[in-house]
């Protein structure tokens, strides 16, 4: 039986023989009596497994290491004056895996870096095995969204020819050791996509509403806790959505997210707030029963102006990038919540999105929250063919590549908006995690790439 | 409004006037009155919207081409006694986007090789509109088969380290030019994974069931209408499972896929049936209906030796890899329905399957299926750490690389169980679809990335 279909219905076999396998998290003992917690993975917490000396093989139970995997067939016992619901009493315990004596989870306390090193055993460490549930569920969280709301899931692709976006950062992929693309695999250059968004639209202007959510990657040589070589994005595309219609979809997005995973990761956040950040739970609840605000990037230029003594990087001017503590700044202290700027100038956003009217910002949208900054950034597109080759032109982008894309403008194109979501950014800013090197199961980063 | 909830509801907005934004599919007409066929992207059927000359653009919009945009104000009649269940009577019609004349989905049929060069406009041509709404159901039927079962969803990493797996046919992932993987992006060669399951088990003895979906690349340089260079996979793996609870899983999940199609995604299973396969919904009718049987190799062997004049390939023999001619020889004429072949000899299959107790054979099995030969592979995972040691020597394979895995033995190891579904088959097999550059959105194979 599963640990959790129990938890659900233990009443119903109070006095009853069950069977359960799972492995020991603690085995303590006296002569006569021991007290393993097993934990069978199905839910966060243990359950409490009892065995006497009446047991055949007392001897080799009272011995079983941390970690061991073993079944467990014994008698339910509701205790509604204990911490745990019920207990197990044992009648019979097969050990089916003992754990080696190097095995590297013991009982102190490991650093995070040590973890790091070993991510084929550190799942079962709490704070993992807490994460890894949680990002299960996330993801769920997304698609049930989408999916409810009619919107079509597209699998772009992995690799892409288009060398045009960044082609700096990216990833070759080939199966030649001279570089000699022509005569590669794909008969040219190859690489790995960053972001999904130019090959979706395309579906977003036959389905209306669609969604990507996969895997993308960054060649950048930056050693943060926020960026990693590879991490999973949701970008949706919404045509006949203009920047407005876009931000109400991320803000049903985010707040439909967070109570889901408030819901149905309950005992992973709570854990979260009780070992890695108390205010986690106070954070994103808040956050879901707010207002997004929204505010141009000009007036958020104001807000920075006349508080820039409080900041590292004092030089504020219109034009410039915020950094993560002017946005930190602007919905801590400024909105105290959610907020998203909006009409960004066009020179530090990307190629493809809509120029307003005044002709020096663009239809773009971040998502700025509390603790974290920037977690989606989203846009309106550029529709107009004639624009949009021009803005290509002004920043000197070739138009060949491309003109796949820019068809899109001549064969029933329409307004149309969307944005990228961070997944790991997101389970970071659910649980409190600091660093993305921790809520991956295989993180892969500058110099690092284990198994 | 969305036409796939208005079609839910329509009969509430009888003589009531709506606005609809879609792509114009057909528009015909006369000099008085005009018909357009509109389609918003959320269902696959259209709705008709008639105009008449009392429209003030009506000039402009009985010229408005096939796939332009354009958005509608009209009243909803409801017709009970025509083909569709009600029309737009236009009071207003605005063009948002026309479609030039080089357009190149004119009305005529047009090839499916000639469909793969344009993958940006395809999707609005009724074979692929069709099946990219099915491939996003059937993602999402994924999900919440495995996910209301407590299964937990692992992103397992695309670019991996493990060189041991058939290195032979795998992308190597590079920021260099020169093969000096020493001095690489992530110090040593790195490669595009071909499979989670190393990575997932790990997992699965922690959650004890878990699940992949995610993409997998071959380098493989064969030009077949069923592989692809990138593809998606689904591959499950349960703790405490053996050969027997694998197939019934394996089992469960594809009568719950079929059943969640045929119901998600009825229009779509309809045009399947009606243009490219009159057989597809029988096929998967009956196999969702059938107990999936169950026969060794060892018999199916028998089978294939008294029945070897039908076939190509002759030389039956114990110990060979079983051609598609065979498998299909077996579903189509010994059992007519889904069958499980299990226990093959264990020179043909992956190192990591268990051995049984002949030492001859191993704990595996493969889903035959009628109509597309197999469509899951699955086994039982050598637990026993000194076997699977013993099987990698025996092969000649490095233990070094996958000592990692290998200690999983080590440290509370147990029997456990999985598999691997090929998504973009699956597709096939449910829509009669023959090649897997039509499931695709963006299709790779040898010589061929397009966008």
């Amino acid at each position: 039986m599963l640990v959790k279909k129990l938890k659900e219905t233990f009443e119903q076999y109070d006095g009853q023989s069950i069977t359960l396998q799972g492995w020991v998290r603690t085995n303590r003992n006296s002569k006569a009596v021991g007290f393993i917690a097993l934990n069978d993975g199905t839910t966060f917490s243990n359950v409490q497994i009892v065995y006497a000396d009446s047991l055949e093989n007392f001897e080799e139970v009272s011995k079983i290491t941390t970690g061991s995997a073993m079944e467990v067939t014994g008698k339910l016992v509701c205790t509604p004056d204990a911490k745990q619901p019920f207990e197990i009493q044992a009648e019979s315990i097969s050990v089916l895996g003992l754990c080696d004596h190097d095995y590297p989870l013991q009982k102190k306390r490991h650093s995070f870096e040590f973890m790091r090193e070993i991510p084929h055993v550190r799942p079962r460490a709490n704070t993992y095995y807490a994460m890894f549930r949680l990002r299960s569920v996330l993801s769920m969280a997304i698609h049930t969204f989408f999916q409810d709301r009619g919107f079509v899931y597209v699998h772009t692709p992995e690799i892409t020819g288009n060398d045009a976006e960044g082609a700096g950062e990216c990833f070759t992929v080939t199966t030649r050791e001279d570089a000699k693309y022509d005569k590669d695999f794909f008969g040219k250059h190859a690489q790995l996509t960053v972001s999904g968004q130019l090959h979706v639209e395309p579906f977003a202007l036959t389905y209306r509403n669609v969604y990507t959510f996969g895997p993308t990657f960054r060649a950048e040589n930056s050693n943060t806790t926020r960026h990693a070589s590879e991490f999973w994005m949701i970008e949706p595309e919404l045509a006949f959505a203009d920047l407005a219609d876009n931000m109400d979809c991320i803000e049903e997005m985010i707040k439909y997210c967070i109570n889901y995973c408030l819901e149905h990761a309950k005992e992973e956040m709570e854990f979260f707030a009780s070992m890695i950040d108390k205010e986690c739970i106070k954070r994103v609840t808040h956050v879901a029963n707010s207002n997004f605000e929204r505010m141009t990037y000009t007036k958020a230029i104001e807000y920075l102006e006349k508080a820039k003594d409080q900041f590292e990087n004092q030089d504020i001017f219109w034009g410039m990038d915020l950094q993560s503590e002017h946005e930190r700044y602007i919905c801590e202290k400024v909105v105290s919540g959610p907020v998203f700027l909006t009409d960004y100038p066009k020179d530090i956003k990307a190629f493809y999105m809509r120029v307003n009217d005044d002709n020096k910002t663009v239809a773009a949208c971040d998502l700025l929250v509390p603790y974290v900054g920037e977690l989606v950034g989203g846009s309106q597109r550029e529709e107009r063919y004639d624009v949009l080759v021009n803005r290509m032109k002004e920043i000197g982008m070739e138009q060949e590549t491309l003109q796949w894309y820019l068809d899109l403008r001549r064969f029933g194109g329409c307004k149309h908006s969307g944005f990228g979501l961070g997944f790991d950014r997101m389970l970071m800013y659910l649980s409190g995690v600091a660093n993305i090197r921790d809520v991956q199961p295989y993180p892969r980063t500058p110099r690092n790439l284990i198994f």
